[in-house]
């Protein structure tokens, strides 16, 4: 059958298709996947094949072979992450951290199931231990199955893949120390398993602790954008804020690009230190909306982006 | 169809879902099927999964399950038939005709490839040949591989499944007779493999020599709501009327409930005498727009519906 | 109102198009309304302006110059009436019963603001009086203004219009009768204004009481499609079977046609007798329902039809 | 124009809606615009209503009130600016080239008939005349009408509106220089009116002989996105390099903060030193594609974004 139905085997020889045939076109653009951004704005994208779907514990979850993104990961009817361009996020989360630390050994994942971000963490040479985390035993499967890009990573010896809720792992492990620990978690939105791994409690009883001397802590932090940066963003700064020590990128544009010869195996395609000085120069607006937020994100006073998590009552 | 979500059957422990978990939502209707039916007009119904989808040689077809249709067979970007009400169109397609005969006994489809003509034929008792000409293998193929509802018909011995032209199949049978010969096509569209079967050369070369003595030709012939029958439906009934004698209906409401009865295995679901009487009674504009018809089908002078076939210039 | 309406006079000179400007495209079939029908079933037509848009303190209303089919009046988020063919359904609502009545002479339309109805019901030279009751002055207002084709009804003197709940108006007249009384009212949905007219006890208390001898009541019942004549339309039907002596027809279809010629002024497009014939002779799948149907309507067990009204709660 | 209009003002006393009755939502939600940015991508807005839709001689244009963004324009199916955020872009295309220059008194827009470039450029005090030169004089005018935010502008003395092809304008304006010229031109769509002002020949035999001395050419030049960039922004960049001789900014964070303060009224919400520094730092995978760029662009061998213009053959 092979690229465009969902049977990852041929069904008999009488349904395979000539290799001469012109690409089908007519109904494969009809089949869209449509995402509520907004309860005003929408945007669709036409879909070759859904490959996997399902409901579990925590959340919906969906993995689509889209037209214009490639394979595309869907949890809770938010589009995660998209083959084209994942590497845009994973770059900008992963590297930075680690170029910034003098000699990252240890880096643990909360959540990161997709194995982009531990991809990305194993080209570092210096690294040799990542513990990755994730709450949703599906969603790690079917990636796994799915994301041939990432098979390399899932079957690194450095790599441990756990299953359970990143507080409670970062927890019981009580003796170990972390260089560098990773937040690649969903959006907080209402009924979604994540917001929790936002507050002020959880930073400062659960992942600090568990840094060494020198450690650094990453997250994604919701949507930066002109407008958007106002759901939860800011308030994640300012809730960082109040627990780590700020830490001013010591390394110029020079080192950076540097340190990446020296101990990123492969070619970044997107980071590189002249990426990061403009991607980490914030404008006017958002420099703003940071400066003025006085929010501290508590599991009883929460933010969410727009959305709808399987558990909300 | 493997481990996809397509599947009626638990693939393997991993991803099993939990018999107990709720009805997962979300995301699962946000995949959608959108049919332009005309340039201004469109409707889109939720997928649970893609089943198939292809490019023959002659037509672009696919199998969707849908959340409102159950299962619905798609070719050329316009939906054909879908699971939870296609036994009307079928019912009334085939059951008319044959009641209309005394004895029906060899029965030809042109298409028909889904299996339900020939499911509704094979309840009558009377027949004991039904030759079912479709000219895509791969249709046929699915069809048989997914629509339970058919594999009793498919396997029935009285049924001969042809992969040919119907006009080619029609014309090498020169022996051959029918009782009855039921056009069960796609409607016309520009660049489908169907509007030759429409035309007034073909159903005077071709469909009338193999009509046994006293056989009847049925075919179905497009929209005919109070605007979409000005498209191809009255124009295919002008051709119909200069070739075929007209065939008044013979048998009263009763009669027909009878001969259900006596030669109708199960129960219709939805043709009896009295729909019958009703649904075909035209109503004043329909009936007016047949009376004035003029144009004759044939194939330099067609007529098409909205839509797009894969070989169209 | 204000910024949402449009006018229907040309701003200034200078927007004016010429006249011999092809007609444009591009963005004009890139508005869109959708329609929910269902929760998994949609359609949208587009759009080439908003007439108007409001929210009274019964419904959200909005009139729509649609691509496909002219001018369409929207209540609650359902369409309920367009410009093309509100001829079918208002034809097939109104002349029956007048037909079936000797001598109708007064008729209480309960809704039809719209006008069409009483358009319908004015072309019978019997009638003398027309009250027609609407809840909703804003909808009467704006459909006076815009449907150019039931400018004549709106201005006939034996009109009268009534902005009042159509059951405290009936209850009100208590010394008058009707020989013929309309329901022409929006399907039942949670939260909209029409439901409390589709009980036995509005039926039997308030409708009833208003026939003059030998007068009739006839009520739209909401869709009664293959499947969607389940949600309210058997129910309504059991329930009036209740209240009201079953009529049977008592004329032939020779003697509508010749009732339509003695009595209604202008031609039908849709209905004459050979039309009521077939639309009044149900299919086996409605009939088994209606027979089986045991659920009365009453303001505690009411039914109601997929949609949302503006007081739902 | 006429009849698809909008009025800004009510229509008559019986439709205005009472102040206190609550926002209405339902169908509201249910007009959508629906752009299509590729063959397999859309988004959808949702919107109030159509303010102006109109085709001229070059363009389909319509003015939107829609939910999430204000009043938008779209031209040929594509959205050009909205009302919220519009200050982004037109603060980065006007700012950044004034800004370098020393003194500019004169300014040339090509384009730019929705009137925000020109309020930007009117907010520097140096600035003592502005061309703005647009091809469609309806959208100029509807814009003078709607966007109250540029009403200032329109009437500002120093502002010289000008409908003309702006090629054809500055070949007129044999004897005059400009301190600045700012392209603020529709993308290049095939069929639209724009490509040929991105052309080599153009900026070479038409823009680059009437920039003053030290005179400071500026133009958008298409979405500059992780993929998007490659459809045209490179090309005109590569095709500006060989005309104008590249100028590197020269001025400091810093002193680009100075000068805001010192030459323009108000302030800016989007852009100052800061922000300027990081917009114009371009990431790894844009830097790489214009090094790598070698398509110059030429009448004869334009390039287009996704789209269909008017005029398209």
């Amino acid at each position: 059958m092979g690229e465009i139905s969902c049977s990852t085997e041929p069904i008999n020889g009488v349904l395979s298709r000539s290799s001469s045939s012109p690409p089908p076109s007519g109904y494969r653009k009809s089949c869209w996947y449509e995402e509520e951004i907004e309860e005003n704005l929408r945007w669709c994208f036409a879909l070759n094949s859904i490959l996997h779907t399902g409901s579990t514990q925590y959340q919906e979850i969906a993995l689509f072979d889209t037209k214009p993104f490639g394979k595309a990961l869907v949890i809770d009817g938010k589009l995660q992450s998209a083959e084209v361009d994942e590497f845009v996020y994973h770059e900008c989360l992963v590297h930075p951290p680690l170029l910034n630390h003098p000699n990252p050994k240890a880096v643990f994942i909360m959540g990161g199931g997709e194995g982009s971000t531990a991809r990305e963490i194993l080209k570092h040479t210096t690294v040799d231990k990542v513990v990755m985390c994730d709450i949703d035993e599906e969603v790690v499967e079917f990636c796994k199955e799915y994301l041939v890009v990432n098979t390399e990573a899932f079957n690194d010896p450095r790599l441990d893949v756990i299953i359970n809720d990143a507080r409670a792992e970062l927890e019981k492990r009580k003796e170990e120390k972390f260089d560098v620990i990773v937040g690649d978690l969903a959006d907080p939105i209402e009924g979604g398993p994540c917001y929790k791994l936002y507050t002020k409690s959880f930073y400062e009883s659960t992942v600090k602790p568990r840094l060494s001397q020198g450690g650094i802590f990453v997250t994604q932090a919701g949507p930066a954008g002109i407008f958007s940066h106002a759901e939860v963003y800011t308030c994640i700064y300012n809730t960082l804020r109040q627990v780590f020590k700020y830490s001013p990128l010591e390394i110029s544009c020079e080192e950076m690009d540097l340190r990446i010869k020296q101990r990123v195996e492969g070619e970044n395609k997107y980071l590189d230190g002249t990426t990061f000085s403009s991607v980490s120069t914030l404008n006017k607006v958002v420099r703003n909306s940071l400066f003025n937020e006085t929010h501290v994100y508590t599991e009883g006073a929460a933010r969410f982006i727009y959305g709808h998590g399987k558990n909300e009552l």
